[in-house]
């Protein structure tokens, strides 16, 4: 009942989590004996399969959180709390045009290439092809991918995109690129950037200043884990404290007058009211 | 160049952001003079409009996010910190098909029907037509739901759905409902529910411990957002500290064995250290 | 010219902390040689001493954080991050007197004992003779403890005090002992708690519901590190995410009419107000 | 039985809470009637008084934390939650000498007279003699301060103290002043610092860098607050996200070769071992 080639999630007893495809005639061999795909591939997603040793094993089909997490990484990848939020506040979904650079190991590729779907479109970059091959590799995987192309290429050149609706980029030093997002996006796009540290943070505002950039917002997502008993319900004894700092903001040209402007007759009221003030202050005193 | 009935937010000089359908020939009339509909369709979205003071509005494209905080709400609503966990949690997206009860105000339904897109499905329920009607009335105005079913139904009685691959409950006693998800889901899908209060978290623990479900998971989301300014870059000064408590857990026959399961020897193993230990100290003694 | 008999920390090149006391004619072996006590005691705090084997070693003071984190540990101790936050609640400090229970290992027993110093002092109790025994054991190793006793009780039976300032319960079952409280305490004074879980903060909020107790409140002290790096700052990866919940209150009688109290006439003003609305409705309709 | 002078908290039926000296013959006034000092004298704290209109008013003792919130502010205060950890840190407590810079409202000020007491000593300093009054005021209502100094100086010119235990610096460049610091505190003290922003952070800890101080350690304190509702029980809505931001380190010596360190041997081992495996993998090869 299990398609082959579906990315499993096997659960020992010990709690231990091993992700693997279902692949014909494979056996997955343990301490505790040998399980065939073969017989997995009979059971229903939930069931309990038997290793040659008596093991039980429990069979759980992995779900975007399982297949976010288990990709092969070469790098940091961005963790799911984080790409929950930017998938949402990009808009990712269906006939949706999202650009990203750089791919790193794929995991927020993946991610969008899940939300948009056979109807929308990815467009990813990394400067290093080594990092390419492992992102295509990790969606060929996942059995997802079919909507995204991968550039090697380096974004400070320019992205192989346009008129997108939405852009991230998870890079060292992102305000390098800022200046070939407008070729990238449609006008009013959202933007996003993910970085560690809080100079980068302040660089990065700094270049959003001087550019065509507007609804800026930095914000950081926190995952505080609880422990499932319920008659000792309590927040895990740690957690994990820093992923990184999400910012983001559209692609709007700046318009001066409207930080500053005043209705009509604003300015005149103002003065009159000061010298009112004024002269009742004088008559008081 | 932006089609009539988008849904648009028009920003003015003092930050405020109002949330509109762009209807042809409508006027908004503001205190600071009046903005045709048809003039803001001849921008694109980002530009500056010009009421007829000469008030300078900035045209922004209402966002996913901009949608869910501003859809009318009669219910506490989910907020998209929490809603963008849901969806990656649930897998929602393409061809998938997801069960939801009580919509409320149809935030999350919302949020679930742009991710799924026309190949997927959502299956909502409310007991009270209040809310079920509200809630097609945001999914209406905001352009999305056609994907979406909403019954006016307690699902107390059961789902009107069948081997959904995932489900969401937020109501106040989802424990009273459990009994009902194996007919509405298939094997191995994802739960989810949203909890205000711990001792509604415990109640639902031990609802889940009594059945059919594994792989229970409690945890909180926290944004924490962060003035963006480049030479002060801080923290806000306050933040919201609590929405909800999300419990995650998946639709699979419990299974004591596996609990318990030793390997072959293991316990034999044991005892014989334990032994060994005990002699060993003794001609220490 | 560090005294004999203080605590001294050993931090080695490798950032391991030793605790230890200066002893006169001790040596501490490591495995990169041997360091007298006498040598050090020769150098002012903050020096670098070295081993026979020429290992630099920083010779600190242990300061009041590294006591509260040095001491032999039986229990899970109290984190200095609560100890700080219910010493300032408690008012800890000269000429107060403060009553604890159980004392477990000690940790805030210490802290309690520094902050009241000669002329406070703190009552303790435990009843597990092992833990009074280590609390002490843990007091005589830091040099505190002169203004400390501690009782081998259990204080559901009552405790060994009257009219303290302030008392503090870490036990498993606090609500147990309130009843205990009012021979203890001076009217007014702060009760504080320190639980892990919900269910026993939902109790304890029953117990002091029906008891002379108000002004509840109820809070987590969560202690986020940073990482101290001037061109790449940002949080630490990981962290404590839960110790326990802190519960404050003061001992005052309940006074059922305070809550419920309306000035004179604001039942008439508010009737009258109801009524001339309706009448208006009327008029309007 | 309340003592003239006292810090009284009066709270409302409607939970408002005004705190004031108990000064013999005063009238405090409230739209709900009048309450004589010299009857409240005669109450125990906790006790409800009646005004001259009969609405209950709760009788509290003002707690350190009442006196921390209560003091009259012209600056951003320093808040209990950062005080009580500050405290901690840096030992404040008796026969111990803090020194402190600036002062501002004196809210850290007040914290450490209350800790130190008759026996310890605080050594303030601000630049403004506003401050520096304020401050002294503050000290003075609350009926502390004895144990108190404030200097009317900028302390980049050098502190009013030598030998101090430890030193706090809440001022808005305090890197300008560390060279300051040896001449101010004994070997090893503890200096803390509170910065709002990560720029000014990171030009702390670049500071630092450069001069005689070590074990520096960068954190945040976060309360988070819980509705104390039994049956309910959940964190509050909102909470304070950020005050500022702790930075605590030691005044020591800086030793180059502290941090480089090897044991005697490692390194030639580790050659030894580079050099197998370059063997062993060439043969391999």
């Amino acid at each position: 009942m299990i398609p082959y080639n579906s990315i499993i999630v096997y659960v020992t007893p010990k709690k231990k989590r091993y992700i693997k495809k279902l692949t014909p005639g494979d056996v997955w061999h343990t301490n505790d004996g040998a399980l065939a795909a073969d017989a997995v591939a009979a059971l229903e997603y939930g069931a309990i399969a038997r290793t040659s040793l008596g093991m039980p094993v429990r069979v759980e089909e992995a779900t975007l959180y399982d297949l976010l997490m288990g990709i092969k990484r070469k790098t940091q990848i961005i963790y799911p709390k984080d790409i929950a939020q930017i998938c949402l506040r990009l808009g990712a979904g269906p006939d949706r045009t999202i650009v990203e650079a750089g791919c790193g190991s794929g995991s927020l590729t993946l991610a969008l290439s899940w939300f948009c779907g056979p109807t929308g479109k990815v467009v990813s970059h990394d400067s290093r092809e080594e990092f390419t091959r492992l992102a295509r590799r990790n969606l060929d995987w996942a059995g997802l991918g079919a909507n995204v192309v991968i550039h090697n290429r380096d974004v400070s050149a320019g992205f192989e995109a346009a008129g997108a609706d939405a852009l991230f980029l998870d890079m060292r030093e992102p305000w390098l690129c800022l200046g070939q997002i407008p070729q990238a996006v449609r006008p009013g796009a959202t933007l996003g950037f993910l970085l560690p540290t809080t100079p980068q943070v302040s660089a990065l505002l700094d270049g959003l200043e001087t550019g065509p950039f507007g609804e800026v917002e930095v914000c950081e997502i926190l995952l505080r884990p609880w422990k499932p008993l319920a008659d000792r319900l309590r927040p895990a004894d740690r957690m994990t404290s820093h992923t990184g700092f999400l910012v983001f903001c559209r692609y709007q040209k700046k318009c001066p007058e409207f930080d500053s402007w005043l209705a009509p007759g604003t300015r005149e009221r103002k003065q009159l009211a000061a010298a009112l003030e004024k002269q009742a202050a004088r008559s008081a005193g």
